[in-house]
């Protein structure tokens, strides 16, 4: 890789996830070159710099958009900036990689599509567990017909530990903040489109997660347009750690990915057969498809690819997740269609 | 075990359920003496007579009802004529093992029952998988406490491949001929009842399941009055076998149970890593279940004990298929409670 | 199976897998009809028949031997009459199957295979583990070349507890008691003689295993005349169960055999992902191949065919127990040939 | 990590391995100021610079030994050179990492480790199966007693398939060229010294090996000093991939790892229940053990703790395997003590 063939970058954001894309970008890369970083939180940009040497800290993502020597940022703001971020970025002429959700509001979703769209610029958003090794070859098997036609689909997504709730009370419920990922999933890994979600949860890990208004604990039935039923089980709190597994069934055969350990040792003792336990940290656990993601997007760029996770993939979920809320809200099937329409209108 | 003290029993149905509850009255279960056998096909009962050393064969159910010599019955005719059977066995005095489900009119039922009761007979229904060894284990996991609260349950359960349509068009559907095997499972497995069904379905193995009126897969959503929530997956059809797993998750923690092999065998060669395929024939993977179901109904006789799977186990899984069929006509939650109602009229 | 088709049988010596047999042979396998049983200990052979509904019990063996109208006897005897009886068997004209070894004397052996050959009748040892599912298969994948051509072969063969050390005084030490097992399976898997032995072992469990002149835990290293190398490994106890694993690795790949286990359930809690202990006890790990090599023996008379179990498979595990014992004791590998030659001398 | 204080580091020897620590010292540690390559291919050593950044090339090992601001260098040059390079380095007082094995000669082993005692410089030998997630885990049930006192240890290590005879030819043989990491894992896991060796092997693989005057498969039997008796399991080629796993059975229980695998997913077809092969290329499987073996490296020299794997331990290895040679050629075992006793004449 030439100085010259590397991707420029800039990157808007260092807290956890985006420190983990700085040092990706700078150690792990080599297709990048990662100048200059950004945050409200100065001294946080400045250590991210320090431990990635980094050359440059920005005073705001205005001053990384207005840089003429950067082909592309790294968006890792709060959510409530990525729109207005994208948009300016797409302005720019900058490609653009958002972690996910874009917004929560449809017709602001559309309008930012829209401006990527004009500006001609690369969207990728940062569902990066669809570059997983599991899931990847669970996308294969399907993609070559290993299992033939799927007919149901089963995703268990369960966290090891609830957030704090004052996060909770900010993050759009369990369903735009949790679930989403599983609605990414369920697409990516079907290849259809899901056309209506039934949807149950209640309050069974902590009382204080229902006073402020959301569910711990999550089971969405899901249709897909092509016959397909998905089953999506949701926990804040799997007390045997990061709880990330997946079934398809079809007409030829199954194929379902185990959690991943940090050892392959199995021991036996009087007591029983153990292994320890899986790897409980979703940054332990997704390592590799954080980097992998970001491989793709740096591809990307290079090749004029298309985008391996879209501007329609980022809202298509949310529509899922506003359906799913709906549903069990009013404990009925709720079909997509039916929030697209009230969409056109808020 | 003295001879005086063996339970003396006479079958009504040589079918191939009837024949393997003889086989194992005869030559596994030394508490048993099972003296003799009826069928509609006089040939049958023959059969299964000279392959088990029975020394009598009757004419009819109501040869064995009349014989004062027998304690209890064992019922494996056809469906239709269980009710009028356990009505009359009850009449006469004997105890009944009845192979489910008694009946799917439920006022039927409850006529039934109220004559068992006013008998003081004992009635096992044959749901056997209750007896497997690894539900058994999950069963004792919840009840103990090991998993701590459950909060979501997930029963798989897919036949290697579907019966004769012929069969399937007077099944009473895939929900009062498949699925009721995991609405019990799923009552026996959590301890709790189920208040609400929400059931969706399609023909995706062969049209002419559809053609005859039914569905081939389900995916079934289950609400449970102590907050759990239950998924079952059906299919007709596994291509690889008999696929039946259960996996309970609570606050403590979670329990699998895997399919059965035939043996723990894994070949490793150029093309993967593999293993033969699971047990694929109920009656290989449900062998001792069917055994043990058989020496429970002898040890409550004996003990004068309660029926460990009674008359009420028999009833509730036909409402949860009625609300099953009901909610797929529908597209929507079906309580319970609702086809209670209709049930006092029909 | 008609009254007449049935094979008549004998069985001498009703302890604990006397008891066994005679359970199979009444309740299990149609085509046997056990008619009598004997044992030193008189309440202990009428203890078996009224167990067993068996009709006679005879005072000693001899009077065993005098019926006519049996075929067949099942000897379970002490070891140091297996001789004795295995030639009056055979003078008597009766098939035999017998619990291994023979006899340990080498010139013994002979004359009783002598005596054998020239009676015609059947001699089947009881190496029940030939007929486990799990080594079944393996000899399958091995006959057949699905692994290609064995190259390595590694039996573990560790029990769950040690037997009371008065057991292991007259035992003939571990190689005979407890390795020959494994030697018969290393000969069974691989379809190939067995060359040369190198033994180690010692006292790691129990000193008073020591002090009564054997070993607890040994490992030996078999030499094969096709090139296979074979390894055991035996210990006297381990904690976690009954450890009965095989792997044989070839050209085109290996196969593996894993313990058995009482359920198919994993737990997943804070502490670790684990599961129950695997099956503990002989008689509940092995309870199908006892079955079966019953089965087999009637089957093998019924058809005039071969012992699945012959003379010769009782002989040289013998031969290579005594190579291991002389192997240990000099620290060198002892050929099978060393052995023999003095076999003809004692 | 300021500039300062990172370990500044030159590497001699840009082959395979030597590009893959240049890799990671420049990508992936960012403890290491790795400043310049060298390698007797120029083009090669330009090469692995231009790839990884690195400022400058160096005409010789010399020219990096005399450069007085490097700490340590990295020492991945053909076999034969090591013994040089290693006195040459400790004269100039570097630190030095160098793959394994130091030389084949003891008396030239022991100058070697003189010279490095004497220059007081750190020595890390490159065994870095030990530092791998499997084998470390064992290493910790056995060194904290979760297994109690290990009674037998079990190694199986076969590679994919064969290195080129020309290779082989070159290679010091099977046991100095590949169970040296066996002999390495033996001693690490168990925590004592190997006291005999008994070898046997057998060219089964391909007869150009046996021409070239080598074995291809191996089984190696241990005495260790404290009584635990090892295996060793070699092959060259396993169809299936690379075969790498470890049991260790002890008083209280056992614990074994298992390959590992590109990813977690089952299929489950007709023809029976799979999984992908396992990882297949040592670069690809141990990825991490030799991260890790360089982090602990540039660690060591930074605490100024003592080595992981230190000079002791690349030559107790090369005493094993000539222990091993000997034994196959002499059919017998070969205590250490005997070679030991030699080495001081050669």
């Amino acid at each position: 890789m030439s100085e010259k063939s590397r991707i420029t970058l800039g990157l808007i954001g260092t807290g956890r996830i985006g420190r983990l894309h700085a040092e990706h970008l700078r150690f792990r890369l080599p297709a990048a070159d990662l100048r200059v970083v950004t945050d409200l939180d100065r001294n946080s940009a400045q250590a991210c710099a320090d431990r990635c040497g980094i050359p440059r800290v920005a005073a705001d993502h205005r001053e990384i958009l207005a840089d003429r020597d950067l082909q592309a940022v790294v968006v890792c703001s709060p959510t409530d900036t990525h729109a207005d971020i994208i948009e300016a970025a797409a302005a720019a002429g900058k490609h653009v990689f958002c972690e996910k959700p874009i917004e929560v509001n449809l017709q602001r979703i559309d309008r930012v599509l829209s401006a990527v769209a004009h500006a001609g610029v690369l969207l990728q958003i940062g569902f990066n567990r669809r570059f997983d090794a599991n899931f990847q070859r669970i996308r294969k098997a399907v993609k070559e017909g290993e299992i033939g036609t799927p007919h149901q689909v089963h995703i268990i997504s369960r966290d090891p530990a609830p957030p704090p709730v004052e996060y909770i009370r900010q993050s759009g419920g369990i369903f735009l903040d949790m679930t989403i990922h599983d609605f990414d999933m369920a697409r990516f890994l079907i290849g259809s489109e899901v056309e209506e979600v039934y949807a149950t949860g209640g309050v069974r890990i902590d009382a204080a997660i229902g006073e402020a208004g959301d569910l711990d604990t999550a089971t969405i039935l899901l249709k897909f347009a092509d016959g397909t039923v998905g089953i999506v089980e949701n926990s804040r709190q799997a007390v045997y750690g990061y709880d990330q597994r997946v079934e398809v069934f079809g007409s030829k055969g199954s194929i379902q990915a185990g959690n991943n350990y940090p050892n392959t040792c199995r021991i036996a003792g009087a007591g029983g057969v153990g292994r320890d336990l899986p790897l409980n940290f979703f940054m332990d656990r997704y390592t590799q498809s954080y980097l992998d993601e970001m491989a793709q997007f740096l591809e990307a760029i290079a090749t004029d690819g298309p985008s391996p996770v879209s501007g329609v993939d980022a809202r298509v979920p949310v529509v899922m997740a506003r359906a799913a809320c709906r549903s069990v809200q009013e404990n009925r099937p709720v079909r997509l269609a039916e929030i697209e329409a009230e969409g056109a209108s808020g």
